[in-house]
């Protein structure tokens, strides 16, 4: 087993591994920029090495300074959390060629699965569903209509050079389809100078539903169960639940199945997450697979009494999983509190906390690196705290999480906390019925006197 | 179900309850002493209404005032938590005198089995095992041999009039018996001048262990497995665990059915506990039952994923239970933190909290009324926080209440933090091998710079 794990990470998820590390006997070693030195993963890390300034180009993405913490600390493993580097195939490589085991997938995987159309392709191979449409531009209105046919109605036909909705098309039925190919070509030259086409089945009402999985060295993999996170805003997720209040039983087998069977395709090792979008007819679609742990992990920890971050560094060390795959018995919800004005178009509110008092109690548990007179700095996340409420039904664990949000005192600056009380008294979210497209609708109701 | 329910008690159990009747959507009313105005139970209430002074006897042991602020209130019910009148047969008469419903046992059980030795005979009816000995007072030397025998060696001659060690004696072997009850006798007649001696068996080695129990308005129980509460100081419990380090599942069954035979006999309503003595042998012996919730009772719920005051309330309210028996799927571990010097005699340590950080993240929860800034007053119970934590073995939840433990702040009082990190490391308290005479060999070290 490691000996001293360095965290190349920051925040809760830098905490979030040290428990972890500390329950095994493992030491830890934490890095910080010089405006996170009062952060709790810096308190309660074995040691702690200043790795660089406030911008994360010369601290938690700097490489260089990353390895020599590691190297004088005398670390034999970097587990890098979310974000910063943990996708970052160079710095997989870099550890490897250190002699430092890097907590998650080898450069070789990172390159495969983190290139979209290489993830694809590899996913297809693997007999995973995927999106179905044309392979690539379209050229003609000939073959548009041919990729139409075997794509089946609904199509979406959307502008290579697109973005923000410019060039984009739904076609519902064939007779639609000239006008649309027409006039989203005019639309895009006009837009871009490019009218390339390409075509993408229409996903129709839109879930994401994601599937955790661990592989290990064997080549064998296990699914834990889903998570949905289809309540986002400008693709960030808000808040996440397990079980999805759109899965079934025949669902979840096909989607784990699909899940393991990719990842034991690539024999993948670690933890990851399967994304998929699924439709209201219960098709699902390889989105993309994350290679590290997910924000969201604990609602899946919570529900099937399993440490995911223990799982990573255990699978990291040789050990082998147990391969069982886990269906869930309870019902957790993750609310992700951000220091951001809901009121103000969830603006960014650093500060210092004047104060905070944290709920508790049963089935509540909260994961922050912030405390009463930290100041949360500009320049990174705005997220400072995960509440994750778990019971035997989602109505228990929605009504814990009221409770627990009205319980949660956080001073100085804004918080989401407001934002995520509506949500959980909104019919459409307590009926379970929600889609990606669910926080465009969503109107958030200022207090008579604003906090 | 309830519409609003009181709250007749102060601290922990008080938001421990507020917080699950928030959950079940019934209103809740606070009672308070004019020194508990700032507790986090008053403030979390949707009423609260002050009782009296600071002396118990004035306010949470004031019937009439609190029967007052329920009927001021409306409340349709009593929670009575523990302590306080949670087990006093008069509140229990009164509240249902006044249409009130008492969430706890009624008058005639609390009578039944408030009094040792009525609870004992009912206990012995029903064919629970008790501690076998004389039937009262052992009148002359032959009866006391005949006594023995009958018990079995060890036993243990005690003096009606006994306390503090005084005018008992161990005996091992017929042989030492004439000598044990001479002098025994001889020694309590020049301590308390009488010389009333009665026998029990000698429990070897004693492990306190008590299964929880809920039965319903059908006649039918339940049990919930057991808890280890052996670690006490002075009959009071320091920490407690389930499954029981010393349990097996054979006697696991025995003193369950135990517990719900003796349970359905009193056609027993509510949660409640049964306390055995545990002997080496594994012979276990009926000590007590309590007719409310225990202090103990979270650990129940984090290994049974179960809500023990909303059953509470449900069977309160006529609801049946499942009659299913459960078994733990995990380990968890309670820490009672105190505000007490453990360094100086556990002497109690009121004063104001300055600073507080809670432990958080996976398998950690916290239940206090307590916050940065709030004075513990001097006159109630010192305990100001149940520190949980829950995992899949009970070496992964001792690694984590210690990882709990090192995160917890409390600044400003002594609390018992320190005493619970030594346990924790102790390696009788690792190999789970303790009884109820743990702590008369417990040295506490002192820390070299004192905190």
């Amino acid at each position: 087993m490691f000996k001293k794990i360095l965290v190349a990470n920051r925040g809760e998820i830098a905490l979030r591994v040290i428990r972890t590390c500390k329950e095994m006997g493992i030491k830890t070693v934490a890095v910080y920029s010089t405006v996170d030195a009062e952060s709790l993963h810096v308190k309660f890390a074995d040691e702690a090495v200043c790795i660089g300034p406030a911008a994360s180009k010369d601290s938690y993405l700097k490489i260089s300074n990353i390895i020599a913490a590691a190297e004088i600390t005398n670390a034999d493993a970097i587990h890098p959390g979310y974000g910063f580097l943990s996708e970052n195939a160079r710095f997989s490589k870099i550890c490897e060629e250190h002699n430092i085991k890097f907590i998650g997938a080898t450069a070789e995987m990172i390159d495969r699965m983190g290139d979209k159309s290489n993830a694809k392709a590899t996913m297809k191979e693997a007999g995973v569903p995927c999106v179905p449409g044309s392979d690539g531009i379209i050229l003609t209105y000939e073959e548009c209509e041919k990729v139409a046919k075997k794509t089946g109605y609904p199509v979406m036909l959307k502008a290579s050079a697109g973005g923000g909705g410019k060039g984009m098309r739904a076609v519902w039925k064939p007779e639609k389809l000239k006008d649309a190919w027409d006039s989203a070509r005019q639309e895009s030259k006009a837009a871009f100078g490019n009218d390339d086409m390409y075509m993408e089945k229409l996903i129709e009402e839109p879930r994401h539903i994601e599937i955790q999985i661990v592989g290990d060295s064997t080549g064998r993999a296990c699914h834990l169960s889903e998570r949905d996170c289809s309540i986002q805003r400008r693709h960030q997720k808000l808040t996440e639940e397990t079980p999805s209040p759109f899965m079934t039983d025949e669902l979840r087998e096909k989607m784990g199945n699909a899940a393991v069977k990719a990842a034991e395709y690539i024999k993948y090792e670690g933890a990851g997450t399967i994304e998929f979008l699924v439709d209201k007819h219960r098709n699902f679609y390889f989105m993309e697979m994350n290679t590290r742990i997910q924000v969201e992990h604990p609602i899946t920890e919570q529900v099937i009494d399993f440490d995911l971050i223990r799982e990573q560094i255990l699978v990291a060390a040789g050990v082998p999983i147990s391969g069982k795959n886990y269906t869930p018995k309870l019902h957790s919800i993750e609310c992700r509190i951000n220091a951001e004005d809901p009121f103000n178009g969830f603006r960014p509110s650093p500060g210092t906390i004047t104060t905070l008092h944290a709920p508790g109690g049963h089935g509540v548990r909260l994961d922050t690196h912030v405390y009463a007179g930290y100041t949360i700095p500009p320049n990174y996340d705005s997220m400072i705290a995960k509440l994750i409420t778990t019971a035997q039904t989602r109505d228990e664990a929605i009504s814990k999480m009221k409770r627990a949000l009205d319980e949660f005192v956080i001073e100085g600056v804004k918080t989401t906390i407001p934002f995520h009380r509506q949500l959980m008294e909104h019919p459409d979210y307590l009926a379970g019925n929600y889609t990606t497209k669910f926080m465009e609708d969503f109107v958030i109701e200022k207090p008579k006197t604003e906090e």
